[in-house]
């Protein structure tokens, strides 16, 4: 009973199928007691103190005698001596017989439980066979479709295409006339013979260092040029080249005079100085000279970059130049100027030449702010003294008038508005077009706006499309999290609008609607405000910070326009740990006796997950995401989580290829899931990651139980120790090819690299030392292929807001998570591309300082993109092996560091980016009673 | 022991706990074993059968005289008589004794099991009044924060906005001169005044039977004039009062002749007439004397809608005519002509007058077509016979000598061209502007298009940027699910492209990419073509179909331009059961004994989800998501499912409102858990949906059972039967408020009815006879509110592919799900308002039809809107109860009609929009073993 009754709670322990075990064992007890009731009876009537197993007959003779006890009397002494005499020889040979009996029993007992074992280890053998069997039966039937599928496959596969250049310089065409070059648009003035498709859009830059069209005395500035030089370096499209370039690009300004250049400060309010008309700067000459411009400037970009000289307002160098079919890149422009879709606005280049420019933002909360509203600035009317006032300006001094009045009205909002602040002395020579300018400086309005909630934007006169000095206030706003607000926005043009969505960062509001302002703005709930304040700061960071940003954007949006995929994201090369000649030892298979045996899935050669089939495509049906949510434009990658799902009819009807239907499409329960893949998306295989730091043993445990998983297609061990691995270390042979990568040091952000070993969407990062479950994986894997932008993973954690108003890291129980540890989870391998080359580098340096927190960053990164939690996975029984020396997370410095993490990464996103879920994914049937003739889909989870 | 056994088997049965119960009852039944087992010890060494409760003394004596038994022989006889007696002597009297002993130990047990039970009772009542107590802490708990944030509350509780209207016609100003109605935009030509961000957009159109600018002799078609004034009736825009109206609104076209009304053939391709010049048909002197023109007709917007003269090609009646500051709507723009961001480009009116149009479109599966290109035109050159060619011309020529030779070339793809097709004797009169003919009939057109997997779309000459033919064409694309790819995409504009992201349905190509134009094709992978098929049938339907939807189009068009949100959606009317003066008898609140006693959060008063908060910024935050994704920008709803998420610390810094977070933010397992909501959105309540049908006690019963549910906000009955509910029954009082409604008649889709009851976002609609307890209702509500654009519910159920190729309804055991029925499920109260208006007419009487699917048909929507599965939650004993009469669901007739549910459905959303998923959502901390101090987030799931 004792070795019942701990088999039973070691079975209920397991916890599955308890329901019927307890009643079984009820029932057993039951039996049990009804047997021991009867055998007490039994021995209570008999009144005997012989053993149990006496037969029938033998007791029933003694008891016979014993029974005639009550005449005792009646005989005589020695009778009754005899009869005692007698009793006891039969008593001792009964005894002895039994004996013999007890021992025979005995013998027999040994026998049956010695076969009943070998009975068990035959069935156990039977059933393992049983599945492998069937393992293989599915394993070559998905063979045949697959094979099927190559055979019946109409559409070629598309491979990254080989670049088709032209090979030629421009030609010389007619110059365009005066009245000609107004109206260009890409489709009369832009050759699109030298930009096939195909051709990664190379791209050739006028050296500024040798080349230039300015006139003398005014010359660009050393920074600018070395800057351009440097960023446009940094560029993939690059060329040296002219033959086989699409775009000609040239360095026209801002071009300072000497003496302009000698004031030297950038953000003055000082405007004494009229302004130099463009044919003072520009050399035209120059210009149609430069040595591919082929009379017309085909292809050529003609960059007028506004950095220094926001003083002068908006300089227009190209104003009233034939700049035949070159394109104008420049933050001024006037209205019958600007060509839509053809010309480029851009922002001033105010920021850093490139790297991490979150320190300049402001934190994004409190969504409201000291003052609702604030403006800062003075307008330079022309003709302020004149008595004739036009209507524009006539509407303008209401808007100042009605927005004082707002500001001193009765109620509790707060607002900074300034209208003059240039002195009387400075007024003397003022610029030639009326424009708002900057009041202060740029630490002095930067102090305004961080305590504004919405920043004021007042437009230039209204034939101006576009000032400098308009976009450096929408800079400057965005940086420090205030959200613009353009009184007149319906007149104005925004800086790459083609492609950026500006509505989601910025409100527009036609100058009628001044009467509205305030009404409208108290409407906006806190959830907008957040949204656009994230929004706008997105937009900054990508596309506007710093000189890098704005040239790549520049070259991106032109790129776009034509429909030229961009260059395919650089991998990081995977070199192996092992020099090219060493063989590693191999141990055999495992014996597969810890994991529990179900067939889980078919075991299929490798399957590398199809890339740049999108090429063409994902620009088209998802530009507008690209741009404004994923924030990545510059390059293309080999597939992304978010593509669309084909409507569930397709697989069945022409669009089959590569589907595994449940069931071929009739569905069903554990058998028939356990065979197909099913889902929403075509089959596919993962990578298993598993970053390492000299435990050996460890991970040649953890790699021994990958033995065998079906859709695994490779494993990685990233290698972080400098010491190779020991020659005589044995690999487990697991059936997919295992891939020991040498790291270049030894760093937590390794776990996170691209490599280009990694040749599936599906990246499964395990800890050395965890211990999944094989059904578990697949579990995992078949929920990750449903939510294919998250992390969905096991060990779930969270941030816990703590008295001191900051964030602690939290690994306690807990019915609500906000990340799912990367120690054991999917993601899709985009991330990889995201946290190594798109996130701050201060969070990867934060990870090395630490040794830690490698995983909250990526959740913070995968929840700053998709603006969701994470997905956390039923474990059944997840461990970390026992005997493995303790681990990092272990000691409380661990969990100190990863507080600070969590506060010092939100303060890098400027916001917390991670949210909450309630919930786990479990398996459908889970702990649900079905038919017999049905099975759950995975036996224990 | 039976009764404990089954007690346990009773309680195992039910599941909880299991693991604990297991151990504890087996170290009960091996306690019992060692307590028989010393007793069975004790009798065989006794050799007595005396009953087992002899004290310890009297065995003892008497077993001292057995033992002396072999000396019977050394006594005398009478010695041994008169012992012989003693010991009979003392058996009686033992034997008494024992008696006595038996019957008090038996009361002794008696009273014992009495004050068990007793104790058992009072400790059952102290857990449910410990719970009771615990969840009223709470529940003032909660109160008092919700005070503190009314007290606190600093941003006033938005409501819809009072309409703020002008109430002046327009004054008149200087008219436009005529070099300056072509610089028209909105800043310069339209007067906001009229158009209060509040006012709710009225509109007033002169009524075309009245009013007409056309000269004699062109007459606007009788139908076309019925047509509009009857589909502005349906618009919830108009006003007939020009005082308080924004725009004005006149139908000046289409104007046909008498001779082209005679021709009569819509789709004629007969070119034999020469178009007739502007000031022909437009009489200018009509159009500046409209009554509200007031000189320069401002805020006037000028319809001129082509429908049946396709033949003339593009009639542009406005070309060289000043129109003032007024509004342009037409088909046809030259490039001079057309003011963006002012003027309309919309398709010509080809459509029905409104009501369903899903039949008019194709399949959109297989996604690849017999053709995988076609095109069929000719172009009407001008001067085809003039020697003199220009640059256009010859591209022109290149490129269809170019698709000839793909079309011939050595590949599989086929395609359908077709460049000449208007006999010569009809050539003789052709239009004003070089454009491609439609060649042959609608209907040949579209048994081509049907089976084209792309449509080339050819472009007019370049001075044209939209033509009619053009807009037909495309018009005729997408309705047959053919992808329109517009070579010289880079000229022309699409209609309504302020608002609709056209590239996700549309291919724009640049003429000199013609030669990449297979390449191209050849690239698109079925996930962007069906993805690209889908949507552009989504802005078919919505915007260009009929003339309804073209008319409510340019109302919504120019309403969202300027910034006003739409008029709210209507809600419809609940209407008690009960007369005013009747009040139903009530019953006391059923005694709680069945559901398990937990606290699953507070009992507060009725809250009310806010309403209308986003007014002034969904359109733009997500516009193009309204337009896009949801294309419904004809309402304004109180709620949308789609809201942004807030950071999560911003419910700590500054945006607390509403927000419950778990332990204060401190997070917590089962205690903390049920004290608040959590997650990343406000707290909220839910309002419970039951569709009833003659069965009242099982509708008393289920009613019953909500008795002390949290979170629920109100309970509302549909009832489908004309029999009102007897008089004498009594409602159950659960402790929110019943509120009875009235159906008007007896039918399914009732159950989805936006009723202006329902108060919160959250709908969690129930069959009448549904069984749900309330930690799965709670725990169903939380994960709702992670995925508020979801079903998310219980009763899991698939679409299988059966042999035959059509669609199977199934609810077999599963691992693979694709609807989540709505007899107990949880949905947005948007989605009601999607299936009462949105959704095509015939599902709905399909619904009706069958008494049947209706369930399906709202899987279909969200799935449709979303493109995600639904969320199935675990669901621990979910039954329907035993009692009731037998539902709807169990004959076979049931069964058949869903199956053609199904396949019907898909045929009028053109694809299945089901899509499968393989996990449920379970509790996080279910089944996982957890400290002692610990709670799991629910008891029992």
């Amino acid at each position: 009973m004792f070795m019942m009754t701990s088999n039973i709670s070691y079975h209920s322990m397991k916890g599955t199928n308890l329901k019927n075990r307890c009643i079984r064992l009820t029932f057993v007890v039951f039996l049990t007691f009804l047997f021991f009731y009867f055998l007490i009876h039994h021995f209570l009537s008999d009144a005997d103190s012989s053993i149990q197993n006496v037969n029938y007959y033998k007791s029933r003779y003694r008891l016979e005698n014993i029974e005639n006890y009550e005449d005792f009397s009646a005989l005589k002494a020695t009778d009754l001596k005899q009869r005692i005499a007698e009793m006891l020889k039969i008593k001792s040979t009964v005894s002895a017989e039994l004996r013999e009996l007890e021992a025979k029993r005995q013998k027999l007992q040994l026998d049956i439980s010695g076969y009943n074992a070998k009975i068990d280890e035959l069935k156990q053998e039977l059933s393992r066979q049983q599945t492998e069997l069937n393992r293989l039966k599915i394993s070559v039937e998905q063979a045949q479709v697959a094979q099927r599928e190559a055979v019946l496959r109409n559409t070629p596969e598309l491979a990254l295409p080989k670049a088709l250049y032209s090979n030629v310089l421009p030609k010389n065409y007619k110059p365009l006339l005066a009245s000609e070059y107004l109206k260009c648009k890409m489709s009369n003035c832009f050759d699109h013979s030298r930009c096939s498709i195909t051709s990664s859009f190379p791209i050739y830059l006028y050296d500024p260092d040798v080349v230039s069209v300015t006139n003398q005395g005014y010359e660009i500035d050393i920074f600018l040029k070395t800057t351009i030089k440097q960023t446009f370096g940094y560029n993939a499209h690059l060329t040296k080249d002219p033959k086989i370039a699409c775009i000609f690009l040239i360095l026209v300004g801002e071009a300072l005079s000497d003496q302009e250049t000698l004031r030297n400060n950038r953000y003055a309010n000082t405007v004494d100085m009229k302004a130099p008309l463009s044919s003072e700067i520009l050399n035209v000459t120059a210009l149609y000279k430069l040595k591919y411009w082929a009379s017309d400037g085909r292809n050529h970009v003609l960059l007028n970059l506004a950095r220094r000289d926001l003083s002068t307002g908006s300089r227009n160098v190209f104003a009233n130049v034939n700049t035949g079919r070159a394109m104008l890149v420049q933050s001024t422009f006037n209205e019958n100027q600007f060509r839509q879709g053809f010309d480029l606005i851009v922002p001033p280049i105010l920021g850093s030449p490139g790297g991490d420019v979150w320190q300049e933002c402001s934190q994004m909360l409190p969504a409201r702010r000291k003052y609702l509203l604030s403006f800062q600035g003075e307008m330079t009317a022309i003709n302020k003294s004149n008595s004739q006032i036009s209507d524009e300006q006539q509407l303008d001094e209401f808007i100042i008038e009605h927005l004082k009045e707002i500001s001193n009205g009765m109620h509790s909002d707060k607002f900074y508005l300034q209208f003059e602040c240039i002195p009387a002395t400075e007024q003397t020579n003022l610029a030639a077009i009326e424009d708002w300018y900057l009041c202060g400086t740029d630490n002095s309005r930067r102090t305004i706006l961080k305590d504004s909630t919405f920043a004021l934007v007042l437009v230039p006169e209204r034939s101006i499309i576009s000032s400098t000095l308009l976009q450096a206030r929408i800079y400057e706003s965005l940086r420090a999290g205030a959200i613009p607000i353009i009184l007149g926005g319906d007149q104005i043009e925004l800086p790459f609008s083609e492609m950026i969505e500006w509505r989601r960062a910025v409100m527009f509001l036609p100058k009628a609607r001044v009467t509205e302002l305030h009404f409208l703005l108290r409407s906006v709930p806190d959830i907008d405000l957040l949204f656009m304040r994230r929004q706008g700061r997105l937009i900054w960071e990508r596309y506007l910070s710093s000189v890098q940003a704005t040239i790549d954007t520049i070259v991106a949006n032109i790129r776009d326009r034509l429909g030229i995929p961009p260059k395919p994201i650089a991998a990081v090369k995977a070199v192996s740990v092992f020099n090219s000649t060493f063989i590693p030892l191999k141990s055999d298979p495992p014996i597969m006796d810890i994991e529990p045996e179900e067939s889980l899935g078919p075991i299929e050669p490798p399957y590398p997950s199809p890339q740049f089939r999108r090429n063409y495509t994902v620009f088209l049906t998802q530009r507008r995401e690209i741009w404004n949510d994923w924030a990545d434009p510059f390059n293309l990658y080999p597939h992304l989580p978010f593509d669309p799902v084909l409507p569930s009819d397709a697989k069945f009807i022409g669009s089959n290829l590569g589907f595994r239907p449940i069931g071929k499409g009739v569905g069903g329960t554990g058998k028939e899931f356990g065979e197909s893949l099913g889902g929403n998306h075509p089959r596919e295989q993962f990578t298993i990651v598993i970053l390492t730091y000299e435990r050996e043993q460890v991970l040649m445990d953890s790699l021994s139980r990958l033995y065998g998983l079906p859709y695994l297609h490779k494993v990685i061990v990233v290698w972080n120790s400098p010491k190779p691995p020991l020659e005589d270390l044995r690999w487990p042979e697991i059936g997919v090819q295992v891939e020991v990568v040498k790291a270049a040091r030894n760093s937590l952000n390794n776990r996170f690299l691209p490599y280009d070993a990694i040749e599936t969407e599906a990246v499964l990062s395990v800890d050395d030392d965890a211990h999944l479950r094989h059904d578990e994986i697949l579990f995992g894997f078949r929920v990750w292929r449903e939510h294919r932008d998250q992390i969905v993973g096991f060990p779930g954690r969270y941030h816990a807001w703590n008295i001191n108003g900051a964030w602690n890291y939290n690994s306690n129980y807990s019915c609500e998570l906000s990340m799912v540890l990367t120690g054991a989870a999917f993601f899709h391998k985009y991330y990889t591309y995201l946290y190594t080359y798109w996130l701050p580098q201060a969070i990867r340096d934060k990870v090395d300082e630490y040794m830690n927190c490698e995983d909250i960053a990526m959740n913070f990164l995968v929840s700053h993109i998709t603006r969701q939690p994470p997905k956390k996975v039923t474990s059944r029984w997840t461990f970390r092996c026992p005997v493995c020396p303790v681990s990092l997370s272990e000691d409380d410095t661990h969990f100190q560091e990863r507080h600070k993490c969590i506060n010092f990464f939100s303060k890098v996103f400027g916001y917390t980016p991670l949210l909450n879920t309630q919930y786990r994914a479990d398996s459908i049937l889970f702990k649900t009673r079905i038919p017999h003739d049905k099975q759950k889909c995975f036996k224990f989870i």
